[in-house]
């Protein structure tokens, strides 16, 4: 039960689109990653998530639109819903998921990673 | 998949310990609430609860213990653990929780509050 400095976890972290787990409940996970660049499109089968922008500018990127986000809004991705985030600087995110989220969901490529570590 | 702003749907709250829906997933809740005073000591037997500053300063009482948190600290409570918010000025928070969690957990009090609405 200790308390979880999100912005403190974050300066934990020195790369790119390596979701790291900060927090566990009800078979849920709260992961950190920072983000620069563009993502893969993809979807994920059984899990909804969401996305908290703790810093920077996020744009989610759907088939047929894209929604920016910034510091203090959040997102629900549904499940089945292909999506890509986009950062075009530096963005530091919040997601909150099922624990057996996988982070490229049905794209498996170079970035995907099945298990985070915990930080 | 609209996007939610934190600090906007909170300025659409005028009261205290009454939590508003702002985000569903996963059978989880996004939940934000105002909070001044002392709540209530109480758990909840089958839910895991998180609690995020948003503003102000938390001081989460457990039976032994207190735990302050300030502004993008949060705090998982895990299912059975007794707990009590307290906030001598008034907090901004968002709550991750299971869409069962009652806020008063195994007490029924004034403050309980079944069903919350969304906005």
């Amino acid at each position: 039960m200790n308390k979880v400095n999100i912005k403190e976890k974050l300066d934990l972290v020195n790369d790119y689109w390596v979701p790291r787990i900060v927090g566990e409940l009800n078979n849920q996970q709260v992961r950190i990653v920072k983000i620069k660049g563009e993502f893969v499109l993809h979807k994920h089968d059984n899990e909804d998530e969401l996305f908290l922008v703790i810093k920077g500018v996020l744009k989610m990127e759907y088939e047929d639109k894209i929604i920016d986000l910034t510091e203090g809004e959040f997102i629900i991705i549904p499940r089945g819903v292909k999506h890509r985030p986009i950062a075009d600087e530096e963005v530091h995110l919040l997601l909150f998921e099922p624990a057996s989220t996988v982070n490229t969901g049905d794209v498996k490529n170079e970035l995907t990673l099945e298990s985070p570590e915990r930080i």
